[in-house]
């Protein structure tokens, strides 16, 4: 799997969306670690808190400002470039053959399932932004002849959540079929997804991409089917508050975890959506920026299939994570409808060997939670709006349920 | 499967790439079977005809001009609306708002394989016109609020021909898995493709969009993955010589069976890519018409899950097609470099019972590729510009060999 014995040297490294939740502290840490990082995004993220009316919680520099900051602080510089990938094709070229990445790490997609579901042109703006972004990736770099190594942040969400009490495999999934010769032959297939939203359905097409040129261009990729992440900083983003990384917690960014930090740290009952039976994969900020330089000290070699790695460190039920929560604050817990199309209840089994077989140490819930309650949910929550923090997007038009017993609301 | 007992109404039917080498004789065809016809199409492929400097060997009259001796000849009248359906979302929907259609036949994508490999900038048209088209019409089918049976034409090429010595199902393939609890059970999954080209890629990442579509809004979807088309008119496009239909031979848009009866007819040798071994299956336009019609008066039902038929009546060795045409014509077959990037050899088995269950009487190539040599090819070889038989798109920069065992050339 891994190339063994790859030593850690100074690469040069694009982030792709390095404005990013995730690629702002992934290219801090990648600095930090003495590589080269340029960061490419055009923005749309702060956009996109224009238009919802919402702001991260943490109080978030202009990226001039961040980069300055980082310089001032330990003497390493970040470029920037503000390049729309899904649009400027052009300018991504010429940049990958002007800069010689070794690596590129691509985190730049519409990554919110409630905001892919709001409206036909939410739906229409993700299929477009993700698909173009990830296709002009792959075809500048085949154009630019370049080896180029891609690591690409994918979702657990595109399993499925649980099927036919199968531990979820690191991408690949060995079945049996039968041959016209009536022989049961063994074969390794692309796990056969079910995304369960828009922007989930993006990442399993992304897939699709990647097996293809993977195949047809020999392109080095390492796809992470990411957890939702928890946490807000990383030893780096905590250097200095100009620094700081984003917390969202309003209905469409908010993931489940700081919905509930937000709402206990101002006094709210947390709500939880349907039984809160639903089970999730998680991963601490921390941890994701260590296992994406795992990924990029460990390129697959030029013949290998995609690498498809679980990023993940540990799974919940919803309804205990808020339990988990009332236990540290003493906030109380408040049943609402659904409004995602899913099961109500399911069990979730993940294999992720691959990143703890390479050190990974995992920050669990237990001990990063308290922080994350005191130093971020309580200091900041004198920022928050509350009246963001509900879901508003439904799944369908009338939100009829999409599996037999679940419960519907109007 | 099909609902039983389904009569043969009278609806309204939405073309969706009406003006194209399969739309037009489908339009005709539904037309003149008793339907309310509506033909939209942004004339792309026209377009394309004016940046390849490639023609069809059949004169094609302007849409109008077609839709004016449809009218003088039948007395019936077929609409147009010159929309890009990638692109002009709200002209899209309103127009399903206004008309209310039964149901909508999409044609309207990119379906040249060499073209969608020809360059950066093709690739991205491909995926970029393919996804959003696709997309569009789900998400306007959605936000209409109407039940509209959409038949989409898919590729028999998704499969990656061959697998394991497996003969190709009807979309789904039965797989056997070991539970945590080491327990086997049988699923049931989408077919993992293995796609051989941007072109077919797009058509793999439509399967993801039906699916989620279905399961999340209900949507009633048929695909029919289709083999090659070979054949140049129908029933209705013989009435007159204003209706003919398109028959391509050049290098991009010409599929192997229209490239042999071209150089046939002018008596140069027939190219062979590679040894000739490639299995593919085939459908002539006649019977591609009455797939069509069986597919929009079968709808599934709307609980039912994407119906996915392969619409292919025969399968051929393209060296065989070429010895074939050979007999018919006396003309040689030259074994030239596969500029595609796949197996040099392979077999084909294909499942396509449902469309036999359903009465399909189907022409074989046998009988039916005599016509074409005498009353196409030969017919209108006087336009036919020999230049633009070759294939010149290669799948890859350097054209390595993309799969062990095949011959590189240069
Ligand atoms: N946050 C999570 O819990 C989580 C979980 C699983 C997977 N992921 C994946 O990780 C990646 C990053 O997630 P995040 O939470 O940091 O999201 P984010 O929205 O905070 O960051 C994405 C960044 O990409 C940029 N971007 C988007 N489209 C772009 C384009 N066309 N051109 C240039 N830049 C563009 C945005 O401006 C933003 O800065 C996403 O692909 C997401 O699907 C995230
Ligand atoms: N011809 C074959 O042998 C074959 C085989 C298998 C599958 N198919 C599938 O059948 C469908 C039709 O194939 P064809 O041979 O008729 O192709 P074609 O190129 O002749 O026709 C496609 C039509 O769609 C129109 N179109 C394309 N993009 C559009 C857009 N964004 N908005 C509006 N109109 C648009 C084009 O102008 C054209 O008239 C394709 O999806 C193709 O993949 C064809």
């Amino acid at each position: 799997m891994f190339l063994s014995g790859t030593k850690q040297t100074r690469k040069k490294i694009m982030v792709m969306g390095g404005d990013g939740f995730c690629g702002w502290p992934t290219s801090l840490h990648l600095s930090n670690a003495g590589h080269e990082v340029i960061i490419v995004d055009n923005l749309s993220r702060r956009e996109i808190d224009v238009e919802l009316e919402a702001e991260s919680l943490t109080p978030i520099q202009p990226l001039g400002k961040r980069l300055e900051a980082w310089e001032d602080i330990t003497g390493k510089t970040i470029r920037f470039h503000r390049i729309n990938i899904a649009e400027q094709f052009d300018a991504l070229l010429h940049l990958l053959v002007t800069e010689q990445p070794d690596a590129i790490v691509h985190f730049a997609e519409q990554r919110s399932a409630p905001y892919s579901m709001k409206s036909a042109a939410h739906k229409r703006y993700t299929v477009d932004n993700n698909m173009n972004a990830t296709h002009n990736l792959l075809a500048a770099v085949v154009e630019s002849g370049l080896d180029i190594h891609l690591v690409h942040l994918g979702t657990m969400g595109v399993y499925g959540y649980g099927t036919a009490g199968m531990a979820i495999p690191e991408g690949y999934l060995d079945v049996e079929v039968t041959t016209e010769a009536g022989e049961r032959v063994e074969q390794q297939i692309l796990y056969p997804t079910n995304p369960g939203s828009v922007y989930h359905m993006t990442k399993s097409q992304d897939q699709l991409l990647f097996q293809f040129y993977n195949k047809n261009d020999r392109i080095r990729i390492t796809d992470l089917h990411q957890g939702i992440v928890w946490g807000t900083n990383t030893e780096e983003t905590k250097l200095d508050e100009r620094l700081i990384n984003r917390f969202d917690y309003d209905g469409d960014y908010g993931t489940v975890l700081n919905r509930f930090l937000m709402q206990a740290a101002v006094g709210y009952p947390m709500t939880v959506h349907g039984t809160g039976g639903q089970t999730r994969a998680f991963i601490h900020i921390q941890d994701t920026v260590r296992c994406i330089e795992l990924a990029i000290a460990h390129p697959p070699s030029p013949d290998e299939k995609v690498l498809i790695f679980n990023q993940m460190t540990e799974t919940h039920r919803v309804r205990d994570l808020a339990e988990m929560i009332a236990g540290l604050t003493g906030a109380e817990v408040a049943y609402v409808d659904n409004p995602r199309n899913e099961a109500a209840e399911n069990d979730l089994h993940v294999k992720n060997e691959l990143f703890l077989s390479k050190g990974l140490q995992p920050i669990t819930l237990n001990e990063g939670l308290l922080t994350e309650v005191t130093k971020v949910a309580e200091e900041y929550s004198h920022r928050a709006d509350m009246d963001k923090i509900p879901a508003r997007s439904t799944w369908t038009r009338s939100h009829k349920p999409g599996i037999p017993g679940e419960k519907a609301s109007k």
